[in-house]
């Protein structure tokens, strides 16, 4: 029987806006989903595992990928590279799993271009004001970075329109839910689904 | 706040592939979603309840809601009209209420003209051999009448690539999840979810 290949998932969302939360809550209940690990060039930090925060990878190693076209994405912030291996995700994907990437809006287009057939997922927090408050409460920032936190994670958000779906963290059993129901339609997507209509026309 | 809009689903698939069990089921598990109840010109029969069978009205009520475009779709067979009017259709749908038409494909390739937002779902049986078995188990009619089902039945699946999602019958529970998952995945469009976003944006 054909095997259905696998849905990937690009994920994004302001700071703050509960991203961590759902994706914990979605791969508690589908066992089928995969987190893909980026890779870095930065050096490791206390609470880093090699393959489980990152892959911690060097300079060269990096460059070396992006000159192979083996990167589905990848940004330079201070100085360090960060992106996502190619191998990896498609190998998950051709083995029918589906795959998440949490990553940046710039990052998450440059997946789309390259992979057109990646479904994007915008989180939103329920209000400003909410988000606000979030960032205000776990973090220990004066009051400018935080306005600072605020303009970048507006921005980001009129980014939302360009993804192909939107949700609210309103409450995250919801919300987890909501983003299992996207990854189980796009599987029932006729443009997925024509293999599998083949074997029913043309079994007998 | 924004109330969002209801979902218009198209839902077809040849006779003896479960449509309407696995609608009672959706149904039975999501108190927002309604089958909407076609009208039809021709004569009540003993198992019809008029506004739940059908909405049995008059060739003459008929025409005039075709002259008005009172209907989102309509097709005339042996004699008889039948068709979605769409007023019922369209006031469910602003009330926020999800809307379920089960029809034959050419009314439904007429709704999705009218209505391009409207989601096309096509349900397949398992295989060619189990729509076999079925149509024999629950007919009494000849080999030859049951043939011409199956080439029916043969033709209209090759209809399924046009629609926008497509699904296996090969368990209720799973097929009902399915179709539910695929209304859930259409609010959270971000064609859908524009109002939305402008609510989370701009209420500071």
């Amino acid at each position: 029987m054909y095997k259905q290949r696998g849905v990937l998932v690009v994920f994004s969302g302001p700071s703050g806006c509960g991203k961590g939360t759902v994706l914990k809550r979605v791969m508690e209940k589908n066992e089928n989903i995969f987190l893909s690990v980026s890779a870095t060039t930065r050096a490791p930090r206390n609470e880093d595992t090699d393959g489980v925060t990152y892959h911690f990878i060097t300079q060269e190693q990096f460059q070396k990928l992006i000159a192979e076209d083996g990167m589905l994405e990848y940004a330079e912030y201070c100085g360090n590279y960060y992106g996502t291996p190619r191998k990896a995700v498609l190998d998950r994907l051709e083995a029918g799993y589906d795959v998440v990437l949490e990553i940046e809006v710039q990052g998450a287009l440059q997946v789309k271009k390259k992979f057109p057939e990646a479904v994007m997922i915008f989180l939103l927090p329920p209000s400003i004001e909410e988000l606000a408050r979030r960032l205000t409460d776990r973090r220990t920032e004066d009051d400018g970075t935080i306005r600072k936190r605020m303009k970048t994670a507006i921005s980001e958000m009129q980014q939302a329109p360009q993804y192909d779906y939107m949700l609210i963290n309103d409450s995250i059993e919801e919300t987890a839910q909501r983003f299992a129901a996207i990854i189980s339609a796009e599987r029932s997507k006729a443009s997925r689904m024509k293999e599998r209509i083949g074997e029913v026309l043309y079994d007998a």
